[in-house]
């Protein structure tokens, strides 16, 4: 594992495992509370992610260190001023690990190749966001070991970065994925193709009906008005593809229902009381995940 | 009194007195400074209140614990994606207490049945802000027993939440009012009525200058140019509801003028310098109070 | 010295060699963490400057303080809402120090007027920004005793304020100066009068090829686009006034080029792999520097 923290596809399934554990340590209330006491951890969010922004510095408090953060505001002012390149040298001169968030694929490992601190990605662009897909799996393996599970993911799944990251992730892990994508927001072609080399066995399904019985996770992403035409054929679309109490009634007792937030009414309000239920859960151990992160790379 | 602090209109005299004298604890030297050392508070301000923010992280922050704060720029961003009763319930999964600002009336009392934290109300729309009632409280208490004491009430009386609370709490107090408002800005008749139902003496005067030489406490409260058709009608009313050195000239010794801040012109700066004034020391005093506050909530 | 730190002009020689050498002591890993542990620090930015920011919370957080923030954008409903004495007054009341940044020339002189805590000018309109100036001297002073030395001055030196009050801080060390600035950008006639006055030798050249060979120092500034009638001629100008690796093939081993940073070309990236380079060196000592003034006024 480098120092810098930029893509799932950099870690090997025992890097993962690695991390999922000490993420479970965190999670406990025995762990050291003053691990990063005399640490600084600088947040640039180049575009708004409130949560993600919010869910760093919580696990960075946690652990006792302090941040400093520019919002997407104050970024765009630097945007103007210099390149990225010497933001992050100005900015590693300050703090002793980085988090980036950015509009563009590949900004976290240009900044990785001049930060003289270790860098995580937080996100940037179509590319890759590591500590969600760390915080899925962390999820899904507080329930059930990962390995051979049916996982159902529900949505849009052409732009979905969440969705191909974890799809990628659990191909390290033998687990068979369900697709169930509107017509023009399925699996990109070249994601499938890869995934099926890995050895993954993924399944395209028309409604997710037919397959929520036999899943173990069902993993819904938010579909976006701005994808469609038009508001009819979204709210067309976005109706079929609405999880309901109703649809929930015959599937297994363990199923999870994951989702990375915010949703806009994928999960209908009365899922929420279900056992099922584990989207808010899934985003509290965002912190714990994001405690190993952070702690591994300036500990 | 429960966890969550939402309106002044939850608590009984005795509350209201027990967390006033809390409060006196933490404006000495001698409090425990790291009272809340592995607390950390979130501040969602879905409306700029920098002062407010200020006073609450300031608090956060003399007691040892850490803020994540979210600003409007930020908070709006959320608003577009998702219910409040989904950010709380996220933001819950973060931190030991939220701090909310939003512009909706009630939408603090939904918060805190979201959330799985305690919620402190820090404005919401036309309802409540506790806070400030408690540092107004306080301000006065500081100086004097606040029963029965004349407290004028100067300014706009109609749209100004913190007369209304304020208001509300003295009648717990056994003091009477005198207001003092502009045709058109005077306190709304329920909640006149609602006073004089308490028991309270509500006194309404057409000039300042009638009742001033009675007063204990003088509240001055900001004349928005925004509630006016035009300009000059807004200076018009605006100078005769001025405070100047003048008008204190026969005044008791111990009047204290209060007001909420910021002031636009309410008050002469030539009153700064009188022993009367007391604004800036009440505004320090929210430290103090929301203090109280976070450590109640969260100790 | 003042317990405020408002311009470079209030201070003796003596004054600054002892903040650069308290800067020295923190800039090692033996100074004391915890020296500002129950300390506050208020930063109010009423223009945006991100790097200061970040520079000045580090410094803080190194110390083991605690900062509060109000960036640009709140601050601007501050300045619809209140005068800047009130603010000050109200900020007061929560921190130990205050840090202003401001558009207006003369606006940290006037807030630590009405401040009853340090008040740390961070740049104010044309006016000063002493904490930017201890920090090229500082980095100077890393490398050569400072008396005497030859700077070469560069690029807009008729806006560049960091430049004027670093040519007035050298006139303290006998240095001499040489400008290099493009037509109409020229060192303004009243401050070259008045460093000649004081006895520096300030020697203007048209082109720095004629002089670089025997500079210690070379000072690089921004020339902003804004400044020109048309891109053509900004791009003209520029291009005479960029820093090459080819420019610097025979120039003395000692030398530094510095940068109050960003950059906008004015450095070619070819020259950071140099060891001239040391502008990246440069914006990291505003850390200690700036531990050395938080220090100097909370301690």
């Amino acid at each position: 594992m480098t120092n810098h923290i930029i893509s799932i596809r950099d870690y090997t399934r025992r890097d993962i495992d690695y991390l999922l554990e000490r993420a479970g340590e965190f999670d406990t209330r025995t762990y050291d509370r003053h691990a990063l006491e005399e640490k600084l951890l600088a947040l640039l969010f180049f575009e708004p992610s409130t949560r993600t922004r919010m869910s760093f510095e919580t696990a960075m408090a946690r652990l006792g260190g302090k941040s400093i953060s520019v919002d997407s505001v104050e970024a765009s002012s630097i945007v103007k001023g210099e390149t990225l390149a010497d933001t992050i040298r100005v900015v590693s001169g300050y703090a002793d690990a980085i988090v980036l968030r950015h509009p563009k694929e590949g900004a976290a490992r240009l900044a990785s190749e001049f930060a003289t601190v270790p860098v995580i990605n937080a996100g940037d662009g179509a590319g890759q966001h590591p500590s969600q897909t760390l915080l899925d799996l962390y999820t899904i393996r507080q329930s059930m070991p990962i390995d051979g599970i049916n996982v159902g993911m529900l949505g849009d799944l052409r732009y979905g970065r969440t969705a191909h990251s974890l799809a990628y992730a659990l191909s390290l892990y033998g687990a068979t994925i369900h697709t169930i994508a509107p017509g023009g927001l399925e699996l990109p072609a070249n994601i499938l193709h890869e995934l099926r080399e890995r050895g993954m066995e993924v399944i395209q399904h028309d409604d997710v009906s037919d397959i929520v019985a036999e899943l173990d996770v069902l993993y819904v992403t938010r579909i976006q008005r701005e994808r469609f035409p038009d508001s009819a054929s979204y709210y067309n679309v976005a109706s079929s593809y609405r999880i309901t109490p109703d649809l929930l009634e015959d599937v297994q007792e363990h199923l999870m229902v994951l989702h990375p937030l915010p949703r806009a009414g994928e999960i209908d309000s009365g899922v929420d009381g279900l056992p099922y239920a584990r989207y808010f859960e899934q985003s509290r151990n965002g912190v714990p995940v994001r405690m190993a992160l952070l702690h591994e790379v300036m500990k």
